[in-house]
């Protein structure tokens, strides 16, 4: 797929700070749909640093975390109604409850890989995991507690 | 206390985007210890929004939960051990896990509010509870675990 899911979104819901394509000050986070899980990479900038110079801020993980998972939430929603992207009404997720698990400091010098996928659905509650990798080493764990909104 | 705990930080310990003092690009959250618990006030950028353009960045207020609870952790520490913040060697804790609540979406025209206490101390890790408040509402609460590290 060439386009995002967040650029999907309808302009008036892509403020955020995290993945809003209307954010030019933003990170501007773009995850990507392949097959049973979305897929992201961050390229994290030289001052977004944790408490020492060479490791990642954990808040910006807590952020990609947060945005590739309601993308993966959404996304996984359209699929399951046998719907593009791009059909209406769009489909909108919130994010009820975030956790994150860092495994181990996380370098600056490298690109971020997230992964996820939906582990659970119940009603409007879709629960995604997603895992944050640098270099091939996962560096932290994240679950999403998304939460369906109406249109 | 007119110093913020953040600020007893040595200084190649404070390149934090969240609240180091040496990140000049970052949020530079400031805690301060207030008795039994610490405070923290952020005044939210009109960038800094959620999906649409009223609502601060769920991402934001993970980050300031974070960085609050660590200065949490660490000035507790420092109390308990009936040493000043700027007693050697200096204290310091990582996250070992962060959890977010969104309780309701946070206007940003609000200076958020940040409290929170140690819940529970064992061994290195001491869990701290943050509450998130904007114009005295109650919009996030925030579990850290923190890890204390050697110095």
């Amino acid at each position: 797929m060439s386009k995002a899911i967040q650029d999907y979104y309808p302009d008036n819901y892509s403020h955020c700070y995290g993945c809003g394509s209307q954010n030019t000050q933003g990170h501007q986070l773009k995850s990507y749909w392949v097959g049973e899980h979305a897929i992201a990479h961050f390229p994290p900038k030289d001052y977004q640093t944790g408490g020492v110079v060479d490791k990642v801020y954990g808040g910006l993980i807590a952020s990609l975390i947060d945005c590739h998972g309601i993308a993966t939430a959404i996304a996984q929603a359209y699929i399951l109604e046998n719907r593009s992207f791009e059909s209406l009404p769009h489909i909108r997720f919130v994010t009820g409850g975030l956790q994150v698990a860092y495994i181990k400091p996380t370098p600056i010098e490298h690109v971020l890989e997230l992964k996820s996928h939906v582990i659970q659905e119940v009603g409007r509650k879709v629960v995604v995991d997603v895992v944050l990798s640098s270099n091939g080493e996962v560096c932290a764990e994240g679950r999403v507690t998304s939460i369906r909104v109406d249109p």
